[in-house]
């Protein structure tokens, strides 16, 4: 067996699959925490301390965490989303020791007002350059609209007004807050030695705080419903998102979803694309699931010239009332299996993508599945399990959010 | 030896790693054409053909070519550089059959005249969409002057009017010229069986034609030299590229090469980075090679402010200068050979990224490396090399061009 777990007395997971064939490892901090789990009052602040992270510690300026990642030939970076903040390396096996080090050291922070000052300026342009991505900002209302005030909604980013008057006080609290030992898994996959990895870990975070850090609301949301149009004049196109529940990311049924979204609206050889894409009536058109704690969804998408929207949406709605009544058919169903089998096999060749499968499934499932038993779950995904899927999440349940020059799509 | 090689009795080579512990197959047919082998008249048709492949066959429409790359859930695409024009796909090993079936299949395709009608809107779109990005139309003037005349200056997309002016006829011709048995290697990494392979390739294009293909042009390009400015009033900012000679790709000292570029240039922690980026001199800035056969380039770029362009080109210039006269030191060739090793790695776990790196090597040096061999050679540089490398490629022996707003940079 080529899993490990072990749970370090302040609560910190490890978690370690070893592949003797690979070549190089990745390593990741997963830390369970993101815009969900914001108060209004420091909206934006996980994603704002994500880039903190980098700002320096007691033992390193940020210049020389830049600096020492490079040395090793580490590819890094960090993301945040509604629900994980997640920081990660990449190295050849014997810079491992070098890159546990530099994670460790940077995720507890210095977090000084003045870097603090500048960076906000940083965010602030990044929150203009999102704005100014209408795809992105549809994507954002009709969360917003979608949750209508559960957490989920939140925008990671944050807004400009919330950043601008959150102080170094507030993100220092959410940090001693969130980034706690029991709320901390570190994955890695690769080429290493499980007990030095343990040992690595254990004397850089073996110190670090066992505050319990749970999670408040984890009431399983379900769409507001309706018809809304987002207007901003400014973009030539009007981007459309028809959102339905979903299974969570903690169910079984997410195989069945995953592969009935594809089928609907992968970006080839999909219902969308023979209806939309290919006879051009719209930019661009994808059908894919979002699963988080608690709650999932299955979002439509669709770009396309304001004035043929109400006639693209038709459209769009009427695939999703067929797939809805009749499901879909027994070759569509083993087109999008042998898309899938192929997708996941290929996303886990390399360490990188093992550390993240591997992570994702022990913390919403507390359990290890190889890549064969990723392949299995799919292939046995069958037109009853369709059915079930669309019985228990029904993919007419939709809401509607339209972002862009129509002022309404009702 | 994972290593395999045959040549079909018509001229076209096979090549093959098989790797027992990968779960897919990347297959790619390797035509040695692009636009340095374009007669002026026909300038763009490599990349206007390629589009073509897709467009239908004897046996297959468009649609099917689509549905049943689709149906085997492969990962396909195509590309066309200078001298290169490349169809591939990746596959689980069980498809792989299909694979190369649908790839030799496109490869002779149809030509029909209202496919080529068609699509040739949709490349001279493409050309208009290209004349809009900035940074990749400086690329292609500073080709152009750099390379005075030479054929590794020619666009790739070529040029409105020409496209426009282009016949059916003029691609068959340039098809029939080009597209040959002996002009084309196909390469497979991954899961599969040789001999199987072998077959299946010899049944497909066993009975394609075995002309002659070389290459008219071979002469090593050394830079016009000076200091150009192709004026674009409507560009934001100033994208400037100072071009200096480098190895071909058939030679070792491109490691040497590439060593160094990165070691100016890379896009954290290089001389570049230190002296333009980190103080916000500019926006990017980063240098890197461009190896073709009989002729190499080494790329030094940076895009900024307008009104600073001189005094960052006299930045850069400077910066290319001292490394001329003093190379780097051994801390900076340790530092770019650690990432030059994580790359190598990681870029070669998969078997797309390994059938990439096989047919280069096979095509321009008739040689096969395994990743150890590629890490052995990058690992051996020395700081001789480097001086070497630099008296023969002088990086101060730059063409410069400035493409943007500036309306002269001498």
């Amino acid at each position: 067996m080529p899993f490990h777990t072990q749970k370090l007395s302040n609560g910190l997971e490890l978690i370690g699959e070893t592949l003797p064939s690979a070549r190089s490892t990745a390593v990741g901090f997963f830390v369970k925490t993101g815009s969900r789990d914001e108060f209004s009052a420091e909206a934006g602040v996980s994603h704002y301390l994500e880039h903190m992270m980098f700002k320096g510690t007691p033992r390193r300026t940020a210049d020389e965490v830049n600096l020492h990642f490079d040395r090793i030939g580490s590819s890094y970076n960090a993301y945040t989303s509604e629900e994980l903040t997640v920081y990660y390396a990449a190295v050849l096996p014997e810079y491992l020791p070098t890159a546990i080090d530099i994670l460790a050291d940077i995720l507890r922070p210095s977090l000084r007002l003045e870097d603090f000052t500048i960076e906000k300026n940083v965010i602030l342009e990044e929150i203009d350059r999102y704005e100014d991505a209408p795809g992105s900002m549809a994507w954002d209302h009709a969360k917003r609209i979608y949750y209508a005030g559960h957490p989920l909604g939140n925008t990671i980013l944050g807004n400009k007004e919330g950043i601008a008057a959150l102080t170094r006080d507030q993100m220092q609290a959410y940090f001693d807050r969130r980034y706690v030992a029991p709320n901390i898994v570190v994955a890695a996959s690769g080429s290493f030695d499980w007990n030095q990895y343990v040992d690595l870990v254990a004397a850089a975070c073996g110190s670090w705080p066992t505050t319990a850090a749970g999670r408040s609301d984890l009431r399983e949301a379900r769409g507001a419903g309706g018809v809304h149009a987002v207007q901003k004049t400014t973009s030539a196109q009007e981007h459309v998102l028809a959102i339905c529940p979903g299974p969570p990311a903690e169910s079984r049924m997410r195989y069945t979803a995953a592969t009935l979204a594809l089928a609907v609206g992968d970006d080839s050889g999909s219902r969308l694309h023979w209806a939309l894409v290919d006879p051009g009536k719209v930019e661009s058109a994808s059908c894919g699931t979002d699963s988080s704690q608690a709650s999932g969804i299955t979002a439509t998408f669709f770009s396309c010239d304001p004035d043929s929207t109400a006639e693209n949406l038709g459209i769009a709605k009427s695939i999703l009332s067929e797939v809805q009544k009749d499901g879909i058919t027994a070759e569509e169903l083993e087109q999008a299996k042998n898309k899938i089998a192929s997708r996941v096999v290929r996303g886990n060749e390399r360490p990188m993508g093992r550390m993240n499968s591997i992570a994702a499934s022990w913390i919403y499932c507390d359990e290890y599945a190889d890549v064969d038993q990723e392949l299995a779950r799919f292939d046995a995904v069958s037109l009853d399990d369709i059915r079930q899927c669309l019985d228990r999440y029904p993919m007419d349940d939709v809401t509607v959010v339209g972002y862009g020059p129509v002022e309404t799509l009702a």
